[in-house]
């Protein structure tokens, strides 16, 4: 592939072109000849791979299975639940004929007028709606639940304004809808997924969130409740990251949906849904990636080690691989993903930059001097910063320093953001503060009005009422009237 | 899930609907609400991922990277290859639209008249065109060669007659897509998938195939030579069970794909597709099943072994547990999955023919006498033989047992299909033995005319011819003209 100048508009100068850029040169994605829709390239979908595996492992850990469910929605099934249809039906991917032909007037392929379906199919949006149509014909009784059920999808949303990864018409999610005996339980389910995903985020992802509900104007088409996770950008922006919805008995009552509890009473059942999607690959993207290039945690990083050799002739060459053979092996022993690029048509330090954009946590170099010293040159990838160090030994010094690196990347974007996070006792102090970006925690009088007028004015947004922390009331920043507990707002993708 | 009877439609009555009792019975996958898709159930899906996961790790050893491409294809790149869309555009899902709204007239949900899209987008029935249009950017010289991309993803073509796993307006697959400098390397490229597919259904699924290339008329809409690997059902039909496409440069010329050789010259790229899908399942389960429902080759089962309790009362059952306990963790130690059924709702019996239902490969009971006599009693799947063991050693026996087992379930239907593999050398003999279902060697002239005829008057149609095995040239046994070597005739689903 063509290889254009490595250099990215630095963030300081234009933040969203520097993403864009970066998403470009690093390999990870691009949009296609269908509007809104991207290919996710080879070195971004290994970072995907990456996220799903661990999030499959976590899914299966808690009791859930995969499943499929079909692509299309009956149009109608959609007008089932009136909160749903509203938030879904307005961006749809709508097929209504199922055939081409060859237009006699020789233009050449047109749509078969005779081939027009009696139901006009959807491209879901979100799978609530067969998926409940087929829970109906699963469920009989108390016997029959839970069900723990959890698919990887592509979804359809025709997004106006799309941005690779973070607002595209087609993506890859995936999501769980579960189906419950008792609203206990289905409560407990969707707090435990959206803890799940807030440990991912902060484990893997080395990405610190803040959980908290979404209020009620901001809460999925469908759900009593919705919980999030919220993470804080390099830019001030906050960027939704999963959501988990307990659903009550909404689309149960919308599919008939009713079993049978121990007592012999009919009862509708109680459901939960909750997702992430590709944009995570963007919320990585944007927690941690710096003016040279991504930096990725160590634990998505689709190799962890990179070896460049730096030779003269080729006979040097030859002792570095002999040499560079036994640390792979050693890596590859204790669980370490290596790369060895040796190519011959690339120079050292186009390897570096390379190597430098894609994010690679770890860069080693060995040269003719490290073969007589036995050393080879060890640069980290989050610090840019490098040091000289004995071959003995090296595969444990890697390994603690994968670790540290893992650490180090999350501590960093835990100070942006506490750095970054502040309460606000007056709505004029907010309307100063969030021009400066970053989350503001404040008091709210809990009305959809007032949230309204917020965002009019300064187009920050609800991000969330936080579970944990601070729950002293106090009184509206705005309206002056009572508040639980302070609620967090941001500006936000 | 409700449990109805468990009894299957024996395969000498009713062969077609023993195969559909048994997708239904043991909860592998169910018809949709939306015209022929299907819901694949967690334990079909559970059997799809270890597929998967296999086949991916094939792939990538073979030096192939995962990517992802849009679901949606513009109209007009259907037709940039001629024979591709006389092969396609007439079964496909076509989008027209991408918004809903409420009828005025108060009927519901209508389509919005106002948001029709430009160009039409068909939904993927295949993914050269798309593919191929992205590539186009990729490539501009030989050091951007070969590319070698795969991609896990749905598919849709809009059949009229489906049937669950084997034809499905949607299913899942995987595509792979490569981009070569040379003719010769994407020949060498698309055999080796062909023996990847062969290895995996052999090594894996248990289920011997024949590989071959395709007549021309049985050929890939676009490709220059398809290979495929064949497989006989129980029922004497064949299944085509994967394909592997050498693609010449039909597609590169169709999306103007050319890029510089080493000696500076211009030359359209070469290219190859090849495919495994969802039908794999209907193959698996068509290849080793019985009365009694699934048989699994322990590779692909969901879980190796299961234990069932068998027990008075509670002091019993928590004796069993402890000493299961320990079974299950030396079982799991030599990475053996394995499922303990305790649960005190259902009876031993009942449970025991649910594992045979769903083709669980070894079963273990504990009972009273067990426990004091330190000993299980352990059947198999396969033979449906059992035997009591003593307890020490056991996990020793089973891993043992399960790769008997393997190479037993793959021998069983290797003597089948040799019983069911003749030579034909006239017609009429062709047209009696064809009856009798089965695969046929015999020659052909090599015409599309003869090919045609013999379909039309005895429904058999040319599976492959045979890459390995007899090369005796001989008369064909229509015409008597010259042919090369015999080839592989059946009936197939």
């Amino acid at each position: 592939m063509a290889k254009e100048l490595k250099e990215l508009t630095p963030r300081a100068k234009d933040y969203s072109q520097w993403y864009l850029d970066l998403v470009i040169k690093a390999d990870l994605a691009e949009n296609s000849a269908v509007r809104g829709c991207m290919v996710i390239k080879p070195y971004g979908y290994a970072i995907w791979e990456k996220m799903q595996r661990q999030l499959d492992d976590m899914f299966k850990e808690t009791g859930h299975e995969n499943a499929y469910f079909p692509l299309f929605i009956p149009k109608s099934y959609l007008s089932r639940e009136a909160d749903h249809v509203e938030g879904f039906a307005k961006e749809c991917a709508v097929v209504t004929h199922y055939r081409l032909k060859n237009d006699p007037a020789g233009t050449g392929l047109i749509v078969d007028p005779e081939a027009k379906l009696e139901e006009e199919l959807i491209v879901r949006p979100t799978s609530e709606t067969i998926i409940w149509s087929t829970y109906k014909n699963w469920i009989q009784s108390y016997r029959d639940l839970p069900i723990l059920i959890n698919q990887w999808a592509n979804v359809v949303r025709w997004e106006m304004r799309t941005r690779l990864f973070l607002r595209t018409a087609e993506f890859l999610w995936q999501e769980g809808h579960t189906a419950h005996a008792t609203k206990e339980e289905a409560i407990a389910e969707a707090e435990q997924m959206i803890n799940v995903y807030a440990e991912f985020a902060e484990k893997y992802m080395a990405m610190p969130v803040v959980k908290g509900f979404k209020s009620e104007s901001e809460r999925f088409a469908g759900a009593i409740d919705t919980y999030t996770i919220e993470a804080l950008m390099q830019d001030g922006k906050a960027l939704q990251s999963g959501t988990s919805h307990f659903l009550g008995q909404n689309f149960a009552k919308a599919f008939d949906v009713q079993f049978t509890d121990q007592s012999g009473k009919r009862d509708y059942v109680w459901a939960t849904s909750w997702g992430v999607s590709t944009r995570l690959m963007g919320a990585l993207i944007m927690s941690h990636s710096d003016d040279n290039g991504l930096v990725l945690p160590p634990k998505l990083a689709p190799y962890q080690v990179v070896i460049v050799p730096i030779y003269k002739n080729l006979e040097q060459l030859q002792q570095i691989n002999e040499k560079v053979k036994g640390i792979i092996e050693r890596l590859k022993a204790l669980g370490i993903s290596v790369r060895y690029d040796n190519a011959d048509n690339k120079k050292p330090g186009w390897k570096f930059s390379e190597y430098e954009l894609k994010g690679v946590p770890v860069r080693l170099a060995m040269g003719a001097r490290d073969l007589e010293n036995n050393t080879v040159e060890v640069a980290r990838r989050d610090t840019l910063t490098k040091e000289t160090l004995p071959c003995d030994g090296i595969e444990a010094h890697i390994k603690a320093l994968l670790d540290e690196m893992q650490e180090n990347i999350y501590k960093k974007a835990a100070d942006f953001r506490a750095s970054q996070t502040r309460e606000v006792n007056s709505y004029d102090e907010f309307k100063e503060e969030i021009e400066k970006g970053g989350f503001l925690l404040c008091h709210w009088d809990g009305t959809a009005e007032t949230e309204a007028r917020i965002k009019e004015e300064t187009k920050a947004t609800i991000r969330c009422i936080p579970l944990e922390g601070d729950k002293t009331p106090g009184a509206c920043i705005v309206t002056g009237k009572p508040s639980a507990q302070r609620v967090l707002f941001a500006r936000a993708y």
